[in-house]
C-alpha cells in the first residue's frame, strides 16, 4: 500500500454522509483553494460573524504553540468576534517573528474586508510545522472569499480545514432556551498528533443563541473536558489545538442569560455536549490508519481524574492498540497499561470486560474461560473495553474515553507525510 | 511480511556476534528447554552462585508487578544470593495466588538442589501476561539443569531468557580494584514493552568482586539510571522489569571495600557503566521492528531530570519515530514533542541539530537551509538528534537517551504476538 492511496481512501469507520446542516443566523462562510496546497485543493475557510457575536476558546497547552494560537489567545480577551480565517497546508508553528507577522497580515486584511478591528478576527492554521506560511496567497484570496460568503457552505468549509483527514467532520443539534429554538453547528478536523491537552486540533462551533462571553467560555470549557479532552489517537499533542465557540445572538430572541448555571441552559448544554462528543468521536473515527473505534471505560478509581489517567494509559499503549488492530483480545496488555499508570488501584480486585464479556476477575484470569464471544467482538469495528480497578466502595471515580487502533496505515501516512 | 518471518529475522541493528565472555569465578549456569515454549525452544536459565555472594536489584515500579518480582523484592532484603531461576515462555503476571505459589515452588526446588534456603534464591519470568505458569515443567527440569551447570555457558543462558528478541545480549568488561583484576559479565533481554521505570525488562549482571550488599545496591542504582533508565522502545513499561547484580567475591582477593564512594571503585564503576550501557543499547538495537538506532541528546534545560523528560517526549513520540522510519528529517515533529513535554524551555532560542547539522536555530527554520546532508544522515542506521532548549546560562541540565524507530515490523510482531 503506498502512502497516497492510504491518504485518499476514506476511513472504514467514517459515518455514511456529512450531516444536513441548517444555516446559523449570523454566520456566513466561504471556502476554497488559495494555493497553499498543491493542485488547487481546498485550503482556506473565511467566516463572517454578525455584529455582537461573543466568542469562547480553548487552546493547546503546548509550549511551542502556533503563531495563530498566540494571536487568538490574545484576541479572546475582548470576548467578541466578527470573523475567523483558517488555513490548512501550513501550521505556522516555529516560524518566529515572520510567523506572527503572517497572522497579523491575515487578520488585518480580514478586518478591512469586514470593516472591523483586527482584534475581532480569529485565526488558526494546520499543516506541516516549521515551514514559512505563504501568507500573500491568503491575503490575495480573501476579497474573493468575502464576495462568496454564504449561509449554507458548511460541508465545503469543513473540507477546507482538512489535512490527513479522509472525510469532513460536521455535527448539528437544536435546543430550546426558555422555549425558543436555537441551533448549534460545529466542524472539526483530525487526524494525527491527537492527544488534546485542553482542546483538539481544530474545531469551530457556532450558535445563534445570545450568550455573554463569560457564560460561553464556561460552557465551552465544560464540554471540551467531556469530549475533545477524552480522545487520543497517537498520544502526540498538537501545537495548534484550537476549539472556538461563537454565539451570534442573531436568532430568535430568547430568555436573557446571565450565568452558565442558569437552568434555562440545561437543554442547550446537552445539545452542545452532543455536538462536541459527536465531532470528537468523528476525529477518532478518522484517526490515521484507524480500523477500529475503541471505547475505554474505567470505574472503581479514586477519582474521575485518576480514572481518566488510567483510561489514557490504556488508550495510548502501542501494545494494546496493535493487539486490537490484530483482533487479539490480549488483556494482559491492559493489565500492563493499568499498572504503568501509577494511579491507586487494587490489583487483587481488578476486573476487565471486553465487549461486555468478563475476561478477568478478582485480579486473575477466569478459569475455564471461553474466549469465543470475545474473539467475535474483536472482529467488529466498535471495540469496548471496561476496567474496574477494584477500589470498591472507596472507588467512585470513573471516566470514558475514545481512541482507535494502531495499524500499518498509521506508519504509511506518517513515514511519508512531507514527501 | 508475515509475523513469524519478522520475528525470526535478526535485527539489522544487531552487533556482529555475541561477545567472548570469560567465566566469572563463583558463577555457574545451565540453560535449555523445559517445555514452556513450543518445539523444545530454550526457555529456562538456572544459575548457581558461590556461598557469600551479595545481591543488588532494581525492579519495575508497575502496580501490577509480576509474582517473581514480588518474591525477589522481598528476598533482596537479605542481601545475599545462592541461586537464580529465570524462565521465558510465561510472565507469571496477574496470576493471583497460584502465581505466587508457582514462584515459591520454583525457589524451594532450587534451594533444595543447592542445599540452601529459599530466601537466597531469586526468580524472574517473561512472556505473555495473565496465563498460568506451568511451574511443574520448571521444577521437573531443575535437577537435570543442576547436573549440567558450567562456568562457560553464557551465550546459551542469554538465549534462554529471550522472547521476541532476535539475538542474545551479552556484555563483559574487566576492571581493577586496588590493582586486582575483576570481571563483570552481564546479559539482558528486550525487546517490546520497553520504557523502563527503574529497570529494564530483564538483565542480570555478575562479578567476582567482593562487595557488601549495600555498596552493590548503590552501584546498581547509579548505573541503572544512566543506562536502562535512559532507553525506550515503545513507551510501555513492563510488569516484570528486573535488573540484578551479583558479586560472588570468589575472584582474587582485593582491597576491602566499605563504601560506594570508595576511590578504589572508580574503575569498577566505569566498567559497570560500560556493561550496562552496552546491554541497554543492545536492547534498543533489538527493539521490535527497529530499523534505526536513535540517540537523543538534550541540553540547555533547567535540570538533568527536565532534560531527560524532554528527551523521552521526543523519543516516545510516534510521529517522530515514524518520520525517522521514513527517513524524513521532519524536525517540526521534534518541536511538537518538545512543546508537549511541559518542561521549562525558551521556544525563541530552541536549536535542533540532526546528524551534527543545525536544522533550526533561534526558534525558527534556517533560511536557505540545504537539507541534503541531513537527508543523507537519515538514510543511515545510526540517527543522532540534538536539541538545545534555549535556557542559556540558566540551562545546565542535559541528558542523553536511546531509542529506535517505529516501523511496520512493530505492528506485525505485536498484532499477532499471542497467535
Amino acid at each position: 500500500m503506498d502512502a497516497k492511496t492510504s491518504k485518499q481512501k476514506i476511513s472504514p469507520l467514517a459515518p455514511g454522509s456529512f450531516p444536513s446542516m441548517e444555516p446559523v443566523p449570523g454566520v456566513r462562510l466561504a471556502s476554497g483553494g488559495c494555493g497553499l496546497k498543491k493542485n488547487g485543493k481546498s485550503d482556506l475557510m473565511f467566516v463572517e460573524l454578525a455584529d455582537g457575536t461573543t466568542a469562547a476558546g480553548v487552546f493547546t497547552q503546548s509550549l511551542t504553540a502556533s503563531a495563530p494560537v498566540q494571536w487568538s489567545r490574545k484576541a479572546l480577551r475582548g470576548g467578541v468576534a466578527r470573523g475567523l480565517v483558517v488555513n490548512s497546508g501550513g501550521a505556522n508553528v516555529f516560524t518566529g517573528p515572520p510567523g506572527l507577522a503572517a497572522v497579523e497580515q491575515t487578520v488585518e486584511t480580514a478586518a478591512d474586508l469586514l470593516a472591523t478591528r483586527p482584534s475581532k478576527i480569529f485565526a488558526a492554521s494546520t499543516g506541516v510545522i516549521g515551514e514559512p506560511l505563504a501568507v500573500e496567497k491568503i491575503t490575495a484570496a480573501l476579497p474573493d472569499f468575502k464576495a462568496a460568503l454564504s449561509e449554507t457552505d458548511w460541508e465545503a468549509a469543513a473540507t477546507a480545514i482538512m489535512t490527513t483527514d479522509t472525510f469532513p467532520k460536521g455535527a448539528t443539534r437544536t435546543a430550546k432556551i426558555g422555549g425558543v429554538q436555537v441551533t448549534i453547528n460545529g466542524m472539526a478536523k483530525g487526524s494525527g498528533m491527537i492527544h488534546p491537552d485542553m482542546a483538539t486540533m481544530l474545531s469551530f462551533l457556532f450558535t445563534d443563541a445570545a450568550l455573554p462571553a463569560d457564560v460561553l467560555q464556561s460552557l465551552l470549557v465544560a464540554t471540551v473536558d467531556r469530549s475533545y479532552n477524552a480522545i487520543t489517537i497517537d498520544s502526540d499533542t498538537s501545537t495548534s489545538d484550537t476549539v472556538m465557540l461563537f454565539a451570534t445572538g442573531a436568532g430568535a430572541e430568547h430568555q436573557a442569560i446571565q450565568s452558565a448555571d442558569d437552568a434555562y441552559l440545561d437543554e442547550f448544554k446537552e445539545a452542545l455536549d452532543q455536538v462536541t462528543t459527536d465531532l470528537a468521536q468523528q476525529i477518532v473515527r478518522d484517526g490515521e490508519g484507524a480500523s477500529k473505534f475503541i471505547t475505554v471505560a474505567v470505574t472503581g478509581a479514586q477519582s474521575n481524574a485518576s480514572a481518566k489517567r488510567i483510561a489514557f494509559s490504556i488508550a495510548t499503549s502501542p501494545l494494546v492498540k496493535t493487539a486490537i488492530a490484530g483482533e487479539d483480545a490480549n488483556w494482559g496488555r491492559i493489565v500492563m497499561a493499568v499498572g504503568k499508570a501509577g494511579e491507586d488501584i487494587d490489583a487483587d480486585h481488578l476486573a476487565i470486560t471486553i465487549g461486555g464479556v468478563p475476561v478477568a476477575l478478582m485480579g486473575g484470569a477466569i478459569p475455564g474461560f471461553d474466549e469465543t464471544p470475545v474473539a467475535e467482538h474483536m472482529k467488529g469495528q466498535d471495540i469496548s473495553i471496561a476496567v474496574d480497578v477494584g477500589l470498591g466502595p472507596e472507588g467512585e471515580g470513573s471516566a470514558t474515553i475514545w481512541t482507535c487502533d494502531l495499524t500499518h496505515g498509521y506508519i504509511d501516512i506518517n513515514a511519508d507525510y512531507r514527501s
